[in-house]
């Protein structure tokens, strides 16, 4: 059956304050591809995931590199954590356009019961010139009850300065691995959820996987559902309700591929992507390429 | 045995700041029933229980759905998260009454020692327009003393506004499994005396359920007693004292016995009613007869 | 060996505060028997055990029944939680002294390292006019420390308001169990001192109780003790010192058995009594009957 | 072998503050010997050990008694906790110089993870005139991050004030039990210098024990070293730095052991005594007996 | 394969802001070998490791030793406690730079899931006139997200005051252990990048370790990699990115052995070395000689 592309929230809809639609229209409407869609460049992996995500493109390990390409690429804008922020971003000040990090951790110590602490707040954002934070929530862990009370300093901060919030929006922990594990539809389509009812101004998640092995133990009726991708994205968008979305790539895929994942995304929904490794992996100059394909892909999404 | 009517506390004999007066008045005597009487319709459900109650009726998922339904249905207020409500209600602002709630869970994490993180701040009801918070409060879970405190500073920020808050009153966690459950009268009556005790203007607590079983493991006297619904619903409210009492519908119920269930407690002197799941997973007209009739049910309450 | 009165520490040499006086004037020598000694009239057992209390006389589960007798038979104040405070004292204002008890939980989760988790605030006490602020403190308790800092908060900020501090000297959890138990003469005589060593201006005790079987496991020499009840009361009286005492009835007693243990109590050097079910668990007339033999007999110790 | 006599630190050679050398000054030349060294009356073990050390000598458990040994005996200070300071020391103000305690105890819970809480601040210190502070410092337990973080709070107070703190760093938990013990040489050696790390004006520690059978699971070179009390003494004074040095008596002694123990320690470099039990469990001429011996003993450590 | 000179960042461009510049400039030109270059003498052992670390050196225990030494051989700045830093620095203000180190520990409780409290602040750092804070971050501690909100705080604090934060990042665990270990070059190489992400100005590391035994346990590629120290100094050097790196000593080593590593980290791009041990644990004057040679050697540096 062919889907119907869904027509995704509109700035001018959401009874957004002066602030965060001052901020949003500049990475909708003024940079990246600026027809409304967004295209951004994380680089927290860093620290997420050590150095080991720079070895299969080494000039990566230096966030010049991505700077570098976000500007030449045209990106929304650039994913940092503070200690990047404060020491990379001077020379491209207002060219590429921040989100800070504000939550993070390492992969070292297990990641039964996760939660990510504040390394940076929203007054660092609004000293960097930053028009958005970013905030990591793990959507379910034992933890949770922390993780929301958090959320709730940094979203009241955000509201104080009227400065967005993107909402990486994680399931994760032993209990959520209990019930489908973090890739089924049951936890994205509630993480994607969660992040509207706790206040997101934008949602980042992944697409779902279906795992029939898995997915059994995911509540009702979850456990007998079996979407296409298509559906599982229009589902979890449907779930993010005003919260725009983003998908991101995961791990590296090939150029068809993401492209092919990122349409699948833009029909469905979303407002646009964040691809990390799928881009900064690659060597420079087809880095670039591919993020000229993408640009290209979302010319059909301007709204 | 016929049971008398129980007559409920009136606004003016609960001396009332004027702040909590004044709110409290709109909801009793200027929306909804506009006779004393209340009738909300909460959904809260998204964050609790995850996008799986809204399959029952997919249009339910848009909370704008609610919206409308608590508009023509003409209820005394909705209930709704931060993100929600930040999002959602500006268009209704005025028309339909905000219950905001401020703390909120997922279902995803095991619920031995269960505490419900605070998302919103009673500021925040303030600069919503709304006229009411809303909390929910785990009696006897071994996280009670963090509820307590989390719960007391909340107390405190609404007395500094003079906010009506209402106390969703759950028993819950393995200590009161261990003495009869949740739903034993021994719960729900401690309870709603904790309410009471602890500040709450309005309480929200379940009609108790014998069951034989478990009954048997509650403290004495509860381990004996065989009380009907009738007299149950008398007993809790009671406890409640000068707190007024609102009984929810749980689970999805034919719409006969909601209406028998609804009388049950407004004989019993209840002053109201919150019906979630059994009004919005019906479609919308189902949903608006539903609430046609209860409107019709409670013209016979009006004070 | 008959034992002489002791002598009990007089306002006027205790070096107070003006604001610590002149409460503690109030309540000693303008309401209740009003010559020095002290009869307050405790309703904290709904929260502290639920509505299980109230079942030996229903009507004692409206806060109304006890603040009509404590007006009716002239009690020196009446103990509240925050919530009936706000909710029924309005009436009685400046009729019935109200003593704001600060902390407080449920029986229902289990009581190996219990704590009190504070529900009100010094500020809610001045706001109210009471005249004392009451705190239960678990001396021994596996948090301790918790229960210690928050009890200096709470002091410090009765000394900002110069309001008296009555504490519940309860010794519980599991390290107490295991050296004699809760009632045992170490555990009384301990928790006397602490509540004059933190800065206690009332404490409220029970009498200690022999045990021949747990009191061998108390620490040298408690464990070889063998005092009377007399001789218990003076121990523990002396290692109060400067805080003035009140002993409490426990549970239901007879009526000749409780004027017995009030007169051992006033003999040893208390202040006063604070009696809780052993007078509302009576109907009111028989309550009113026995608060006027409390009174008659307290007549022997003005001063 | 003969040691030489160590020379102590001298007060206007420690670059302190007005504030803190004007209440170091008043303690060592204008109160007690008044000839540079210290001898201090501490009276926390009601509250540490509870009313069980008072047996010995019965009218002990009265702080009067305390207060009158350290006028009459001419002590440099007395030791009390918020709650006795503030009742019994009003009659005695400016007679006798005030250390306030800061945090405190009780011995009931186990110990293997001690940390004492505050139960009084600077600011109360402050207020009742004190000249200095005491703080109890558990080295070693596994709570010492909590321990070091309110020592720090504790410090900055102090700092803000410029009153002097005089920290009891006592090793203790289960982790220095499990290297040679909380009286090793090991422990009170590092114990000494984390005091003059953490910023102690005065540090009172323990004369180290030996123990052959425990000594050797101390780190080495710990565990090989086997040195007179008075080479011991000399070691952790040395560790102390500039902090002062105080050593107790511990568990009492016989008059002679006890003025024995007193010369190594001021021979080794300590600055003054802080003997309790072993003085108030005496009667009160003898105590008085003995406090003079100890009086004619520091005549010869005048400096 | 010799491996040429890897040029290390400069101060004028990385954005500093004055005050950060200000202090950075006078440790890089005015004190020390005053040529872009540092040499730190830390002396926090006494606290790490309590007085054992003095015996090889009996005069290195107090603390003026090590002013000395840093006076005499011309060190960039000297790395001290607060009690340290407030008890001894005076007599040299103005001629040794002092780095305040703001957090610290014992080694007597177990190393599971280390975190080191602070016991100073950064206000403390600027009464006291330091250049510079020092703070331990043990990564990947299973209490990592307390030390990352910690952090936080401190570099908030720093960032208000522009003062330069050098980061002791160390590798710390259980979960460390079982991925490679503290020293491999996953952990050092994912401490560095961390310490660039989290806002470091200057990064304290050890040279990695191989190990093979232990790393096959580290994460891919980690697992295969078998750099020589100085490719590994080079890789980890890169990972700090424009964090300055500073190497140490760690345990005692020969003096040819010494110069040697200390060359391979300034050949590999560090900025310069903090020898504590290494220097302090000899006797005066072989400290001194080792001190020129070390000035000699980073002649070789100046930039």
């Amino acid at each position: 059956m062919a889907l119907t592309r869904v027509k995704r929230p509109m700035l001018a809809d959401l009874d957004l304050s002066t602030g965060k639609r001052t901020r949003l229209h500049r990475l909708l409407y003024k940079y990246g591809p600026a027809n409304g869609t967004l295209m951004f460049l994380p680089i927290d992996q860093g620290l997420e995931h050590g150095p080991r995500d720079f070895f299969p493109n080494p000039p990566s390990k230096d966030p010049d590199f991505q700077l570098r390409l976000a500007k030449e690429g045209n990106f929304s804008g650039i994913v940092f954590q503070i200690g990047i922020a404060k020491k990379y971003m001077n020379k491209y000040a207002g060219t590429v356009p921040l989100v800070l990090k504000l939550n993070g951790k390492t992969e070292i110590p297990p990641d039964k019961a996760p939660i990510s602490p504040c390394i940076a707040t929203v007054e660092d954002a609004v000293r960097l010139g930053a028009d958005a934070v970013g905030y990591t929530l793990y959507v379910g862990s034992p933890l949770q009850a922390d993780d929301f009370e958090q959320f709730r300093k940094v979203r009241e901060d955000a509201d104080r300065f009227d400065m967005p919030i993107i909402v990486w929006a994680y399931p994760r922990g032993e209990a959520i691995e209990a019930k489908g594990g973090r890739d089924s539809l049951y936890a994205v389509d509630y993480a994607a959820r969660v992040a509207n009812e706790l206040g997101a101004d934008i949602v980042k998640i992944n697409v779902p996987k279906s795992n029939p092995d898995k997915d059994a133990s995911a509540p009702k009726p979850y456990n007998t559902l079996q979407p296409s991708p298509a559906e599982a994205v229009r589902m979890v968008v449907e779930s993010a309700g005003r919260a725009l979305v983003l998908f991101s790539g995961g791990e590296m895929l090939g150029e068809g591929d993401l492209i092919q994942k990122a349409r699948i995304a833009m029909d469905g929904g979303a407002t646009g992507l964040i691809f990390g490794r799928n881009v900064w992996q690659r060597p420079f100059d087809e880095a670039l390429t591919l993020s000229r394909e993408i640009h290209e892909m979302l010319k059909d999404y301007g709204a």
